[in-house]
């Protein structure tokens, strides 16, 4: 597998976003008003500061994973108007200056900064996920594209990681594969999906595009499907029965004799041994088409044995229907029975692969009832995170030519956190993190060892003392005009993001009344956000 | 608007796809595996038939449209693996024969027939979408992309039309603007959302790059943020208060004074004032950032007033937040009391737009809570289709070398419904569709006038006798190596859906609890499966 340790200034080049429809162009009309606007007032170039964050985890869940950095990055990078877009953009305002137009076509992200945490971040509510100073004018127009690149990378990753938690058995790991390009929302839904839920700790994908966009870092897998079952009826359909310089079929038959499986469906056989002949080390039958323990589970140990004959070794089996507990067991079954029978030891082992609308519910009620799959093959509740098919990141404006600038709301949960904000993650001595807090960039940064006040950022009495063990800071410079950082590779993140799901507690991780993560702020931002909003938020007048 | 009659030979030339990934590649490795398999077997051009359909309609409905036809046909137009391409395809299957690469290489859709429904049509479930007559390994490998593409466009538009009854008051049309390109699925997904909700009946979109890529057919729409409103603080940052030779400010300063509007939060209007600036006949204020009815209402009527005393008329106002049924009553009120004192009558009928988490339940609770509402901006539940995520079409083997294809299961309407068939819509005198009926392709055809026994297809007591008073048939073919159909513009297809949706009975297309619309097997077709599930489904034995 690849390992990318970065992008250098070769690849830098090529540094592109995956669909070239992403563009300057994919962005919300109110965006390019907002900017004309500040523009006919000359205040395009204010510095602004705007936070990206979320109020809530998706799936009822207390994490999230933060991904799409690398596709915002690919953006910025390239972030250039053509002249085809130009002439659109000034149909739809055929008022506007000339100028406003030459300021598009000369607008470039060389003035911006970009802080952000690293992609695959476990990451909570309020904390910024990225932080942007620069233009107010471009930085604007960047809130949409960056927001479509990072909510729905963030959610699908989120979501992976928890169907990989559920499908965890007796803390063994079990493969997961996404299946989901048929149901997923558009073609590029497809492969977003599955380069994220690799990285969220898939191991592969039946989608070949993708594997072949991530330069082969995706393993990519499929046998075959019903269909194929079905458009065999029988042996004659079988053109070449060789295999080498043996007659295969025959030794199939010798076998389906002796393990009395001569009522199975013919086809069905058919189908598994042309599917043998031409991939003999590669044999997963799907089982289910007619009746998975008295037709296809036979079959396939038939085609097994007479595999085992001729020096390979089949694969194993794939069930996409029934009660995939009481299924995989029955099959195991059979499985050791034909290993006792035969004296053959893998035979107990053979893959079990499972597919059929398996959402984080089924995975977690099998567990509960037991079964003896291996694998999952996971499609549409995963690509389309059904549970929760969005996550409401919000682009907010903090700070304006040095000054702190709030989003007031009736619903104090709404009122954004003004000001420049880092944040820091404190950890215990026994190695797992313990809260996250926010802190004014003049601040004072948090010290290991030394102890600290962190207050609720809305709720007064909530306070707590922590002495961190260790403190580490959330935000990296990303971007300044350049890439300030390498880009890892997919399965570099994907290790990264099982290393900080190790950091985090298991009963803030867990899928079932999960416990909230604190996150605070400093003692001097508290005091400082909320004088700010007692001054701007109006004492009303009863008469 | 463009309406483009069909695609000559020229625009042929530019017929591609939207999403540049949309290639042979975006399918599934069993695909591949499949058709390798077939291609060892000398199987892979067997004429195959299959049929691509789904077994339950959407959002707990009765009926879904059909759309992503345009899609399908420029991949099938386009279809070519590149060399690219295949040197992936080596690297995942490495022992595979090299003739198959070939193959691969040689490999086109000038074999293949399509038959399918306009898009845009009402469809139900069992009805084909589309049925595909072709070689056996091509199929296969088309079946995929085809189910991507058409799975989520249908779903879309489906949600869009259900969207746009729900904001029907009083039969009048209400005004509805996708918003949702921040939360969908991807770039992509939110270009589709765009398309698909447009032709559902959406009047425009807030993403601009899906106006510039509809070739301007969308309309792209969108004021401001409340980003711009909390940019301004004080009249100082209006640059430049003049319109022409009048100085702007002044004679909104004037009606805030008349209006003792004075406690109004003047950062607000200071935004409103430049953006009026800005766009003096395209003034629609969001006026929800501070308060409502205490200020943003008052500030825009400011604005508005001054906007009518230099001969400019202002658009309305945008409400993001709060109670939007009590909110867009009371602003009404307060136009018309405007309107009243200064007796300027089209202030009565500002513009009311609302956005902030639409659904259908919110759109039918403010219905019947009764509202003042004009537009209704639609984001995240829209383009997510958060009440139903993905539609499961599914791409099943109906035929094979002119022999019938069944796939069985245990559960009834699981099985296939084989061979090759046509479907007719059956309308009565009143001008309403009746049924739908599928009969096998060498059966005579349904003639209006002529009484047709009409059956379910699995309860054999369902039958019905219809005479109709039209027939008309849903399939077309529209590929046959070359397109054979002109391609609708989206606002024809737009127009098309809605004339679909009049000759459906409102029973059957309205939200809670819809009666289901009869879709059945001709008297022969059913006989013939009938037979043939006997026959395949095996009689077990009890011992």
């Amino acid at each position: 597998m690849a390992t990318k340790t970065g992008k250098n200034n070769d690849e830098c080049m090529n540094f592109k976003p995956i669909n070239s429809l992403v563009t300057p162009m994919l962005t919300d009309m109110y965006q390019v008003s907002m900017a004309y606007s500040y523009f006919k007032m000359n205040r395009h170039e204010c510095l602004a500061v705007f936070d990206v964050f979320f109020r809530k985890n998706p799936f009822k869940g207390e994490y999230t994973v933060f991904a799409g950095l690398e596709e915002v990055l690919a953006l910025v990078h390239n972030y250039r108007f053509s002249e085809e877009d130009l002439e659109y953009l000034k149909s739809i305002l055929p008022n506007a200056d000339e100028a406003f137009f030459d300021y598009l076509r000369n607008l470039t992200t060389s003035g911006i900064k970009i802080y952000a945490l690293k992609e695959g971040s476990v990451v909570f509510p309020r904390i910024p996920v990225m932080r942007l100073e620069g233009p107010l004018a471009l930085c604007q127009l960047l809130e949409t594209p960056l927001l479509n690149l990072m909510n729905y990378a963030s959610l699908i990753t989120t979501n992976a990681t928890r169907f990989c938690e559920a499908a965890k058995s007796n803390s063994c790991d079990k493969v997961l594969i996404e299946f989901g390009l048929r149901r997923a929302q558009g073609p590029d839904g497809a492969i977003s999906a599955s380069r994220y839920s690799y990285m969220g700790g898939f191991d592969g994908s039946s989608n070949i595009l993708s594997g072949k966009l991530s330069g082969g870092e995706i393993p990519i897998k499929g046998t075959h499907a019903h269909s194929f079952v079905q458009s065999y009826t029988c042996f004659d359909e079988i053109t070449n029965p060789k295999l080498g310089n043996v007659n295969f079929l025959e030794i199939v038959l010798k076998y389906r004799l002796e393990m009395k499986a001569t009522s199975t469906n013919t086809g069905e056989l058919a189908a598994f041994v042309a599917y043998a002949l031409s991939f003999k080390d590669g044999f997963l039958a799907l089982v289910d088409t007619y009746d998975t323990l008295k037709s296809g589970t036979l079959n396939f140990l038939c085609v097994a044995l007479a595999l085992h004959e001729v020096g390979c070794k089949a694969i194993g089996i794939r069930l996409d229907s029934g009660d995939l507990s009481y299924l995989s067991l029955e099959c195991r079954r059979m499985f050791e029975q034909v290993a006792d029978r035969y004296q053959i030891d893998y035979f107990r082992h053979f893959n079990i692969t499972v597919s059929n609308d398996i959402n984080e519910l089924v995975l977690n009620s099998l567990q509960e009832q037991g079964h003896s799959i291996d694998t999952f093959g996971i499609g549409t509740n995963l690509v389309t995170c059904q549970a929760q098919p969005a996550l409401g990141m919000v682009f907010k404006l903090v700070e304006l030519e040095g000054k702190p600038r709030i989003k007031l709301s009736q619903e104090v949960t709404k009122v954004t956190i003004p000001c420049r904000k880092e944040a820091f993650r404190l950890f215990g001595k026994d190695g797992y993190s313990i809260l996250d807090i926010m802190v004014g960039c003049d601040e004072e940064t948090p010290k290991s060892g030394t102890r600290l006040l962190c207050r609720h950022p809305f709720n007064e009495l909530a306070r707590i003392y922590v002495t961190p063990n260790k403190v580490v800071p959330l935000h990296h410079l990303v971007w300044d005009g350049t890439l300030k950082i390498p880009i890892p590779s997919l399965s570099e993140r994907r290790e990264f993001i099982k290393s900080e799901m190790n950091l985090i507690r298991a009963d803030v991780l867990r899928p079932l009344n999960p416990t909230p993560y604190k996150v605070s702020v400093s003692s001097e931002l508290y005091s400082f956000i909320h004088d700010l909003w007692m001054k701007e938020f109006p004492v009303k007048e009863l008469e």
